[in-house]
C-alpha cells in the first residue's frame, strides 16, 4: 500500500513544537498546494465549506504503540490517542475552506507542519462524520 | 509513503454492491481483527466509545479524478465526493465500539468490505472532529 502525494501543506509551523495541539485551536491560515496532475479533483470544492484533510506526518516515529498525552501521565495505547507518532502517521484534520486560487486551497484550522505531504481531501458531512 | 496493515476487517460485505452507501446507515456488526504485533496499541479502547477507523479500499480504481455520485448526474472532482475510487483510497468511518475480545474490536457502522486492510484507529472527539 503505497501512497501518492497529491499536494503539499504550506504553513507557518516549521517544527512540531510550533504547531497548535489541534488545528481547531488556531485561526492561522495555511495553504494546500495541489500538484497539477491532481487539480481536476479539487474543481468542485467550495469556499466556506468544510473539508477533511488527510496528510502524512512525515516526521513521526512509526514504531510507537504506547504514548503519554497532554491529558494524563498514564501511557495509553496509541490508537486511543491522536499522537503523530503511530504505525501509519496519517493525520485527519477538519478545516474550513477560506478561498481557492488555481491549485491552492487556503484553509483555517489545519495543524500540519510546513511541507507535509497531502494524501486525500474529503467533503465533511455532518450526517456521517458526527454523532447526533 | 508505505502503509503497514495493522489489522483486517471481517464483515458480511463481500463486494461493493453489498456494502451500505455509508456505514452510518447500517446496524450490521463488523469485526476489526488487529494483528498481534499491534495489539498493545488498542489496549485502552473502550466499549461504547466512538472511533474513527481508517482502512484501505484495496479494490478501488486509483486513477479516478472525477466521478458521479448518487446525488447528482454531474461529474464532480473526486475530492468533493466520498467515492472509494480516488488516488489514495483511504476510507474514514466513524464507528461505535460494541465490545472488545482480545485482538478483535466489534463495531457498528463500519462500511468496509470483508478483508480490507485496516490502517489506523483514532478516538473520535466531538471538540475537534465536528462543527458546532
Amino acid at each position: 500500500m503505497e501512497l501518492k502525494e497529491i499536494g503539499i501543506i504550506e504553513s507557518s509551523y516549521k517544527e512540531q513544537k510550533e504547531a497548535p495541539r489541534q488545528g481547531r485551536l488556531s485561526n492561522e491560515i495555511s495553504k494546500i498546494k495541489i500538484h497539477s496532475e491532481f487539480s481536476k479533483g479539487i474543481k468542485d470544492i467550495k469556499e466556506d465549506s468544510y473539508i477533511l484533510v488527510l496528510y502524512f506526518q512525515d516526521r513521526s516515529d512509526r514504531t510507537v504503540l504506547e504514548t503519554t498525552t497532554p491529558f494524563t501521565d498514564k501511557k495509553l495505547g496509541v490508537f486511543s490517542t491522536r499522537s503523530p507518532n503511530r504505525p501509519n502517521p496519517i493525520a485527519l484534520c477538519l478545516c474550513e475552506v477560506i478561498k481557492i486560487e488555481e491549485n491552492t486551497i487556503f484553509v483555517k484550522n489545519l495543524d500540519g507542519l510546513d511541507n507535509s505531504p497531502v494524501i486525500d481531501i474529503k467533503p465533511y458531512s455532518k450526517e456521517i462524520d458526527s454523532i447526533d
